[in-house]
């Protein structure tokens, strides 16, 4: 490499920017069997903040941690008839084994219901032993003939939670905690505003329910789904032969839920804060939240500069900073390209005049902006303030995203006029009777599909954009990957 | 369950008592695949347990971890071809994925060696790229038809480091340090003795130049082998094509070395800790350091009882101490038969004499014995230091266990006589010429295989044992899994 790699326009051609900044900030390639991505130190380094902030998160809910085997009798799938139609088409299936044809071949989990219930039914006796909660984290695979890194691969790493009640409302309440957890996740962990709701049920789990999820946008104003989670009812309780005895004596079958967050996650990050410098990481995942550039132009201040550096590398890792000290040998233009694509959230330049003065330099990479701070054995709580800031910052950014980009459209005529100015306008706000072939009809002629039915708006009642008839509720419908 | 579990003769039966603990420990439980196993929420702690510590030291070493695609493209699987001969009969195949034929069938990673490699090329250009040090933890498939859990399973969990070298020497350094972290770590975590040394040349890994590894027994004197660490040389290199260009112009292949640890790990500390009452769990890996009992027999104390209890629990908890308070209504004697099968380090029993007396009273699960503790704020100290001291007698044993069960041979004669006498006498010590097809011949004759050419004598040379002819080096046969 002989000059900084260059991230190409964001507005110009997403896609094109989303997989650059992905290689560029090495956080991915793409794996030689299609739809597969090999995960670089970089990005495992965010997945593993996931694992590490969210797992900790799911303990607190009182669920521990399980690992199931990876095959599942294809008979086992087959269960559960709405599961099954809704998976069959994705599965990779094993039909040689130990040099061997199967008698029975082998799906690779697309999702651990059904060999999970098959021990579940051996788990619960009784009441006693609800709620069972259990979470795995794994690989699943469900084949894909488009890859797009993170958002859209063959297979993904997720975490899937597994929960038994005695009752339809103590699951439902699970299901809520699930998604509370998720969104507490993603408002705090990673800085993005999403919002909560139903899917409709054209769009809901195979198997469910119903589904509740969060949506967010990318800045392509596509949505994103950043996490399910799932009210089972007795669907699967039933087809597995899950009964627990009573405290009245009498057999009944449990309530379930499953609910999930992926390696997807990491693509939302990427392609919702990112800008056209590269990755713009939230400080609280970052796997590097603070980079140190020590800038020498005299050879004669070399020992000094870099003195100052390697204390304040110490100050801020005694301080449970995540620092890295570039001492490479690059120029600190290089260095500051490169760090802008990792989306390190704090660069801290150290050269002449910060140690001359006894000052930082601080920039911040969501705002672009440099900042001085008096160099003392104190800085580094302003360094954590400037973190918190940072996280504040790249927040409320995220939620105004959003205000920006609904636009309420009352029937077809509003639609296709809000379509004909704007490709893509984010998500389009309308009352819509939950129908699966009008949401078909939709997605064929506009390309869009109804993300989320929010919560907070539940209540309210229209008239059906589509039809002027019926009764709706309100749904934000989008373009989505 | 209306009487405590009973564990069935560790002498008698060694391989009912290993399973028999598994499930009545609540570790795992057979999965509905052959060959397969549920990690439970005690078996999957144990590992996690496994992958926080090792995981630091991994990390220690400078390696970062990655995630790569679990399916390799059969024809890559090929390219090294000692390697596909050895895993060839082992692998699961897919077929069929998203509903179509695939053109290439995909194996199911058996080990990363040949998809990791072939990015490998890639990543490595100059001298300045390496070392290139890589780990991964993840699941594998290796086909089998006899499970036994942990120890012989068909998907199994493990770690996978991967690091490529300029010199032979370096490579060879790499090899010797992860061989050694697993000493440390099966030592100062695990309290597991080992013996380090070679693999002779018939029980290397299919591609390897060299292969080390750590030797236990188990309580059935049957030997385990604890991991392994690989010098692979420069055949996997030339067959990738990984090349580098030196500080001297030349492109060269590079070393490469490869190293893992499995839930294997978790047979080990299960098969050579255990006893007849069941798991005796190490406290550093311990996913319960300490339980706390109430005894309860007059209601009139249960109050006092409880909450001395509960003190207990916070104190210790606050001195990150994994410490669990079982406040359950079962009898405190079905409580220590069931504490005693999960293999808990320490009981802390609290009754009417603690409270009365100001007094803990604590039995240690590796001695079966009872001391009394005088109760005060800093009695977690002393928990502390008995925590230490549990782990030092357990490795001691595990060291005198290791002592106890060498035997040396000078020739066949001497070692039917032995095998007579003693059909599972542990490990056998003998002069060797490192000769596959006298192993072969050993093992079908005598049912043992060379387990390690232990490091500590590998200068000391003799005469062969079998042909009496050939020099040979110092060498433990076994019984093994």
């Amino acid at each position: 490499m002989t000059k900084p790699q260059k991230v190409p326009s964001q507005k110009q051609n997403f896609a094109k920017w989303y997989t650059s900044v992905v290689q560029l900030a090495d956080l991915a390639e793409y794996g030689i069997v299609k739809g597969s991505i090999v995960f670089k130190p970089y990005g495992y380094a965010l997945w593993k903040q996931v694992m590490n902030n969210l797992g900790k998160m799911i303990e607190e809910l009182g669920v521990q941690d399980v690992y199931f085997p990876i095959f599942i009798p294809y008979g086992l799938l087959q269960k559960e008839k709405e599961h099954v139609e809704g998976f069959s088409p994705e599965v990779a299936v094993v039909t040689y084994a130990g040099g061997e044809e199967l008698k029975e071949p082998l799906v690779v989990r697309p999702t651990s219901e059904t060999i999970m219930y098959a021990h579940f039914k051996n788990w619960v006796r009784s009441y006693k032993d609800l709620p069972l909660q259990i979470n795995q984290w794994c690989n699943v695979v469900r084949w894909e003939k488009r890859t797009f890194p993170f958002i859209r691969t063959s297979e993904f790493l997720w975490q899937e939670g597994h929960t038994a009640h005695a009752t339809r409302k103590e699951a439902a309440l699970m299901v809520k905690k699930a998604l509370d957890m998720y969104d507490k996740f993603a408002r705090e962990y990673a800085a993005l505003y999403g919002v909560k709701g139903y899917k409709t049920i054209g769009e809901k789990f195979a198997g469910a329910l119903y589904t509740t999820t969060i949506e967010i946008l990318l800045r392509s104003r596509k949505a994103l789904q950043l996490c399910t989670s799932h009210h089972l009812g007795q669907n699967f309780a039933k087809a597995f032969g899950i009964q627990y005895l009573d405290k009245d004596n009498k057999l009944k079958y449990v309530w379930q839920t499953s609910w999930g967050l992926s390696t997807r996650f990491l693509g939302a990050i990427i392609g919702h804060h990112g800008d056209d410098y590269g990755l713009v990481l939230p400080p609280r995942m970052a796997p590097i939240q603070v980079v140190i550039v020590p800038i020498v132009k005299e050879e004669a201040l070399k020992e000094k500069i870099f003195k100052r550096a390697k204390i304040v590398e110490q100050m801020l890792k005694g301080n449970n900073i995540r620092v890295y000290l570039d001492d490479s040998d690059k120029t600190p233009g290089w260095k500051f390209n490169e760090w802008d694509i990792k989306g390190v959230p704090l660069r801290i330049e150290i050269g002449k005049k910060e140690v001359e003065e006894s000052k930082l330099t601080v920039y911040m990479r969501v705002t672009r902006e440099k900042h001085v701070l008096a160099y003392n054995n104190h800085v580094y709580k302003f360094i954590i303030e400037m973190l918190d800031e940072a996280h504040n910052l790249m927040y409320q950014r995220s939620r105004q995203f959003f205000k920006d980009h609904v636009t309420e459209v009352k029937n077809l005529k509003e639609l296709e006029e809000l379509l004909l100015t704007n490709d893509k306008p984010g998500f389009i706000k309308a009352f819509f009777k939950d129908d699966t072939k009008q949401a078909k009809w939709l997605q064929e002629k506009y390309r869009i599909t109804p993300r989320v039915i929010p919560f907070d708006t539940y209540d309210e009642v229209g008239t059906d954009f589509v039809t002027g008839k019926e009764e709706g509720r309100i749904t934000l419908f989008a373009k989505a990957y």
